[in-house]
């Protein structure tokens, strides 16, 4: 039992949760949680830690079946690794995903792809994340510089959806957006001076939406690559959506065209 | 000029900030920054404080034009005063809003309401706020146990909203659903045991949609009272929504219905 904040292992969780650096460098991120764990792939756990009471309570045994082994610390010291104020005593650190292309396309329906430029919230990250396995996204592109997805906040808005909808992230956007539009992907952003509302368009085939930074929308350069820009149209003296808002409403959208052809 | 904190406005405005009580006594909430004081309707500002170098700066005298005067604190007794770890150096006590249901059903088209029971999140009662007004709700109506809508968090997140779409709370959600439906508004819940998808029902009429806790969703008594419950359709193992996009979803597919009968 680990009894000491000061222990090898416990000061690389705590690194693991803080930087992104030591998260890529080690190709591991930090999972916490009685949900997120039971959700977490096994066969992707490289460790678990539980704290002294997690262990103690019965009822916990069934989230460690399947699970390889695990290191037990103290409530103190679970305290310290953990981000959250109410620990509930379990974490894991689980190996960090590498997906590429060719994943996000593999589906045997239409492609449905979200490319975020620049997002920096972390909630609005896990929001889209979420709502877009809802939505049946096919995958997730992100530009370098958008919030690390292995970010703990990041991960726990996703509720488990960053386990099951693939994702990467890309140094050259505009290549990646050139990429996907060879590959036959039709891309739209969501622009104050698109010519048609969003429902006007149709959804039904492989598509990609361009999210562009919550303060600044999207760069010239990638909005550029768009094939049709779109509008949200909007009441009142509202300029912009939550990026996540934003989102969510074309992919249920494109999930509600979906469904209308399907019949 | 202001140079202490101990002053009682200074003392003032941070219990106005932190506590929910105290501004309820006093009727007034706390708006800050250059973005939410430009748009704050000027006859509610009951006092305006600027910081010293706010006031230096030339460019943001249109800030404070037709505003009823201000009082001027130093840059550390501003920083104390604010709750942004960069402040922009100016912010209004504005009084509170009076609305009642009245308000919320005389715009002359269809009345399109959100009705929030318990909501916690101050971030999604702000982007619902926002969001709504984009997809033109004509009020909003929340449990007395939902958060307070003039915390800092929430202001902040409805980016100038929460001046122009009325809303109140009520100590009775049941009675007030009862009191919607007599005056002719059909409310809808969003519920997993919907019989048709969210899409295949009519929101041009008078409407109101009841949305429920983050992690609880809507009480039984609540949702009983809807006249018909809508399904989210959802892919993946997907079990619910952020609660601020399943409203955003609603919203934005009644302002889409809407749009599409007016043609």
């Amino acid at each position: 039992m680990i009894s000491s904040t000061k222990n090898e292992q416990v000061k690389s969780v705590i690194e693991l949760k803080k930087k992104a650096k030591a998260r890529n460098e080690a190709g591991l991120f930090v999972v916490e949680g009685i949900r997120m764990v039971t959700e977490l792939p096994k066969d992707r756990t490289e460790k678990l830690y539980v704290s002294e009471s997690f262990l103690r309570d019965t009822e916990n045994e069934k989230v460690l079946s399947g699970c390889p082994g695990y290191e037990i610390v103290t409530d103190a010291v679970f305290s310290a690794m953990s981000d959250t104020q109410t620990p509930q005593g379990v974490l894991a650190l689980v190996r960090q995903y590498r997906y590429g292309i060719d994943d996000l396309l593999k589906s045997k329906g239409a492609a449905h792809l979200m490319i975020l430029e620049n997002l920096q919230d972390p909630g609005n990250l896990g929001t889209i994340l979420r709502a877009g396995e809802g939505a049946g996204i096919t995958g997730l592109i992100m530009s370098r510089d958008t919030v690390d997805i292995y970010n703990p906040k990041v991960i726990r808005s996703t509720m488990g959806s960053v386990f099951r909808v693939p994702f990467f992230y890309t140094d050259d956007i505009l290549e990646t957006a050139g990429e996907l539009k060879e590959r036959g992907i039709h891309l739209f952003a969501a622009h104050l001076a698109g010519k048609n509302n969003y429902e006007q368009e149709d959804y039904t085939g492989n598509i990609g939406f361009l999210i562009g930074n919550e303060g600044n929308g999207l760069t010239g350069a990638l909005s550029g690559m768009a094939d049709t820009w779109v509008k949200i149209p909007m009441s009142g003296k509202v300029e912009s959506l939550n990026a996540a808002v934003a989102a969510s409403i074309l992919m249920f959208e494109t999930a509600r065209q979906r469904r209308a052809s399907a019949l």
